[in-house]
């Protein structure tokens, strides 16, 4: 289903961070077991081999194979935070910064769709302590989001009965692309990234958008 | 993560038609065991036994497993093609049957969640011939929505540079609901389907939505 190069290649991939290169291997080798299998069919015997290493040298990086789900995971939410505060702090009116982020936001989970998709499906499969921190990164997700939707409120460029709702809808929207996205597709990572851009524009109701 | 009464309860479900109710009642448990744990580290014992059955009894009706994932992911398709016809055949503008179709869809995918995101994330589990018949349902799918985008179009009631891409945009929106839907958060099925239908007709510049 992926490919080592598909995973790590790209900006869009996040790993670069981790090290010694060991632990970035198994991070790497447990994402296309989780995408491919699904965590509760993956063993740590599994990763280490997709790795090219023994389990005993596996749990010298991870105690767990949850340990290894939570690492992903918090490396992907992390990195989406500051995707979307980047564009959040840019210089720009709400509808510029807000374009930035969608844009952003799609093509990262376009190019790196193998681990947003573990990230987002195999989050049941956290523990409590680990859920939590996550469900905590996925509140400042959302908070980049709907400030810059506030302000555009505030300001009278967007009009947006329900913005909560509606900052809801627009990051759905955009991690949903890591579902459907095909690389063999009639799209890139940037066409859709514009077309969403446009769409999320109209359902703000930002001006000069939309309705004749 | 589910209870039967959950993934069982309710019009959302497409369930009704399959007989005889030993087969139902298999269908029911495969849906709630790949939820839980994923297709790969499900087996046919573990559906047998969550059904109260024994494996000789479930081999009376599906052969393999995959059956079972295939005759689920049908008759989920099948229920999709059905709602999305349904509204795009009423009486009506473009905007109201295209509201229709996006509120009937979001609470669909509100209220069998559970059965959702068993059809949408074990695709790829799928082999080749079922995998062709449940992509022949997805454009299928794909047609009804885009069908209504385009006689809105034509009349001069929506405004849509890119009626392939927010088609797929619209769906994608609708179906990511059964990822993130929360029984316990603060909306109805209901609530988000309105919200929806509202965002989709800002996205498609129906009249009087949208920009000031």
């Amino acid at each position: 289903m992926s490919t080592a190069e598909e995973t790590a290649g790209g900006e869009a991939q996040p790993w670069g961070e981790v090290t010694p290169d060991a632990a970035r291997r198994l991070l790497l080798a447990a994402v296309e077991a989780f995408a491919e299998r699904g965590y509760h069919a993956t063993t740590t015997r599994d990763i280490a081999g997709r790795a090219g290493m023994s389990p005993a040298a596996l749990y010298i990086h991870y105690k767990t194979k949850e340990e290894l789900l939570h690492r992903i995971s918090r490396i992907g939410h992390e990195k989406a935070v500051d995707i979307l505060r980047t564009a959040a702090r840019a210089e720009g009116t709400p509808a510029e910064r807000l374009a930035d982020a969608v844009s952003s936001f799609v093509r990262w989970h376009a190019g790196g769709r193998t681990t947003a998709r573990v990230v987002q499906y195999e989050l049941d499969s956290l523990g409590p302590g680990a859920r939590a921190e996550i469900l905590a990164l996925r509140r400042q997700v959302d908070a980049e989001v709907r400030g810059i939707i506030e302000e555009g409120v505030r300001s009278g460029d967007f009009d947006v009965p329900d913005v909560r709702g509606t900052t809801l809808a627009v990051l759905s929207l955009c991690i949903d692309v890591a579902r459907w996205f095909n690389v063999d597709g009639p799209r890139t990572p940037e066409e859709v990234g514009e077309l969403y851009a446009d769409l999320v524009l109209r359902m703000v109701g930002a001006r000069g958008t939309g309705a004749a």
